[in-house]
């Protein structure tokens, strides 16, 4: 269980990677049942992609993660309500403005925004989905969805995937997206995921925006739990600065064409061969998502073991995880395990100093709380000076084990966090 | 009571300036009973004063308040054991190694700097204090301590305050010292402090290292009820980075030489004007920690009021204090309120979007959860071009009232901290 975070990351080269449900980045994938499209609507830039719809031809089972922040964009307070069902037909997503802290006139607007979307596709309002992401605190204009609705549902397409990939970034250097495929009781189901976020990426879910559209047949309680499942093994443990955002969803849309037998509460293996393909997508796109943290050059696993509960071994990951100290050391290609020690220290966790183990990757640079020399900081420099590594952490105080994926903290990333809306 | 460190803030020109308590800064003052020396050992650099003591004629009384880490360096482990009695005659601090994380070796070769210390003057070993600041998890050369120990004690004079102060700087930019003098009883009672630290600064003490002298004649419990009323009030109310130490104290040596009427249990109105002056003293120097925060370019005030309870309105001020995106955009003068929207609503605390009030300075930039448009947002932005400034947040939701001060996060700390070792 616990492996699965690092083990990714051990052997993630970007986009080229195998696994056992055939994960192939890059590759255009057909999900039955589904169509794309997003155009340029001028909604803070000119030129660039910023609108998005995602459409099922029919009502599709839906279920959806949502940001745990009680300050909620009106997109997030209406899909909540809307979600109470279990169902949607279509996601419409801008990027350039979060229509977060608008209050009622911003609920209005998100609401005229979906009645514009359920006009021209023929469907109930409540089957539409909403998701903004971008600065806080504006008003959506809402004559630039009028302008380009009619654009935008005719450009739907099952081949506009990317597109929509490409409409969510902000600031985002990479179009995120992840497939996966599986057999289902003889049928192949397929799984095509996109994702977005660079900064504000945190725990407790909130952290970004990532729409999955898959083929399965699936009822709600299971693709909910599948979700529930797999973002608390994913995206719940990942972090760039320790912020938690307003807006943030995962939304997955199952629409059925792929005619598997129906995985319902009495098909327990059928749901864990799906549970487990949604996770290796959401795990695809958690690490991507790291890999692009603002400012990123460096993506690392900091595992915890040997704690009293894993709960606490969570707790001192996070601690490490997100300390500015630690994370400008890494920037800086600096062995510098005190810090690490320091973090440990503060975390909260009872732990005992005379005990601790800490390595960078598999050399060993501190045991039992004591420094092993400048041989052993030699070569922990080495490990440090590559894109991806682990830290290993042994509390030597019980079998508690837990891991969170974290990047360098850079220069870069307070300049573009300076800077962001100038 | 929740005016002092903002009301200090807003009047706080650096060096220059005037309290009740007649805080000047910049003039040596002799407090009765103590004299300092301070010399250049290379701890870690070449020539410059890192090795001080501080010693007074007579045992002290003495009160220390420590990091709250779990990992603490050896001078902090025995320095609480030391100051069980209350009373202490001597500091021995150094900068460049921070005896942390080095066991059992580093509590002997703590002890045996004391040992030096003790024998050169023939004080006990028990007498001594230690304070350390650096790198973690390195040895202490014990072999500088020895070839440094006797110009050290050679060169105690009530006239080197100011040279101690300058050997405990690590990335401090600034010498930080503060002076007030009072009156108790008809005699005047002094205090003179100095601190370090510059990154690793938060809350729940730990922090930094700072020293108060006093030739105040005052009771163990007194001396210590007003220690930690102030340090809670003044360097728990600061940050910089949210990280916390391994090594940080402060410590106030009471010689009893002003000849004050004794302050202890029976003259608590004496010992509330002690407690002010000791209050304004840490307060000085907590402030200039945050001016001379790694990389800070602004000191920043976040008030928050209008909380169910006080400790709900810290929580708030604490989440906005600590946030590497509301700081980023302080670094770049943005009236970003959105950010500090989202720190306030994953506090949590709990929280109605639609009462809270925003302001930088004086100019309200949110009204219930709203916007007030591009004109405030402009003359925010003038507000955020100052060097000091502050923000306020009602919640409107209770009484509680907090305010933490914080500086901004800027491209500069990254270089440092990426930096530090090397």
């Amino acid at each position: 269980m616990i492996e699965t975070l690092s083990s990714l990351i051990d052997g993630y080269g970007g986009r080229e990677r195998e696994s056992r449900t055939s994960i192939t980045n890059g590759v255009r994938m057909n999900i039955k049942g589904f169509s794309y499209s997003a155009v340029a609507a001028s909604i803070k830039y000119q030129g660039r992609l910023d609108l998005g719809l995602i459409y099922s031809e029919k009502p599709c089972v839906t279920a959806g993660v949502f940001t745990t922040n009680q300050v909620k964009a009106a997109p997030v307070l209406i899909d909540i309500k809307r979600l109470k069902e279990g169902r949607s037909q279509a996601i419409l997503v801008n990027s350039g403005c979060a229509n977060a802290c608008t209050g009622l006139e911003g609920k209005k607007i998100g609401l005229a925004t979906s009645s514009l979307v359920s006009k021209a596709l023929s469907i109930p309002d409540d089957m539409v989905l909403l998701s903004s992401t971008g600065v806080i605190g504006q008003q959506l204009d809402i004559s630039a969805f009028e302008q380009h609705m009619d654009e935008l549902v005719n450009g739907l397409s099952s081949e506009n995937f990317g597109k929509v990939a490409e409409a969510i970034m902000t600031t985002d250097t990479v179009v995120k997206t992840a497939y996966a495929s599986i057999f289902i009781g003889g049928k192949e189901v397929k799984l095509a995921g996109m994702a977005k976020g660079s900064g504000m990426i945190m725990p407790n879910m909130a952290t970004m925006l990532a729409f999955i559209t898959t083929d399965v047949q699936i009822s709600f309680p299971e693709l909910h739990k599948s979700l529930l499942f797999g973002v608390e093994r994913t995206f719940n443990r990942i972090t760039i600065d320790g912020d938690t955002s307003t807006n943030d969803m995962v939304l997955v849309m199952a629409s059925g064409k792929a005619d598997n037998p129906w995985i319902d509460g009495d098909s327990p293996g059928n749901q864990l061969i799906f549970q487990d393909a949604l996770e290796d997508v959401l795990k695809d796109l958690a690490l991507q998502l790291i890999a692009d943290g603002e400012g990123a050059t460096k993506m690392i696993t900091i595992r915890v073991c040997g704690a009293k509960e894993n709960c606490e071994a969570e707790k001192v990951a996070r601690t490490i995880a997100t300390s500015n100290l630690v994370k400008t050391a890494f920037f800086g290609e600096d062995a510098n395990w005190g810090r690490i020690m320091a973090a440990i220290g503060r975390s909260g966790v009872r732990i005992y100093e005379e005990r601790v183990d800490i390595a960078f990757g598999d050399v060993p640079i501190v045991k039992n709380g004591l420094f092993l020399g400048e041989q052993a900081e030699k070569e922990a420099t080495e490990i440090l000076k590559g894109k991806q590594f682990s830290v290993c952490i042994d509390l030597k105080d019980g079998a508690g084990c837990e891991e969170v994926c974290t990047c360098d903290f850079s220069v870069d990333y307070v300049k573009i966090n300076a800077d962001y809306r100038s």
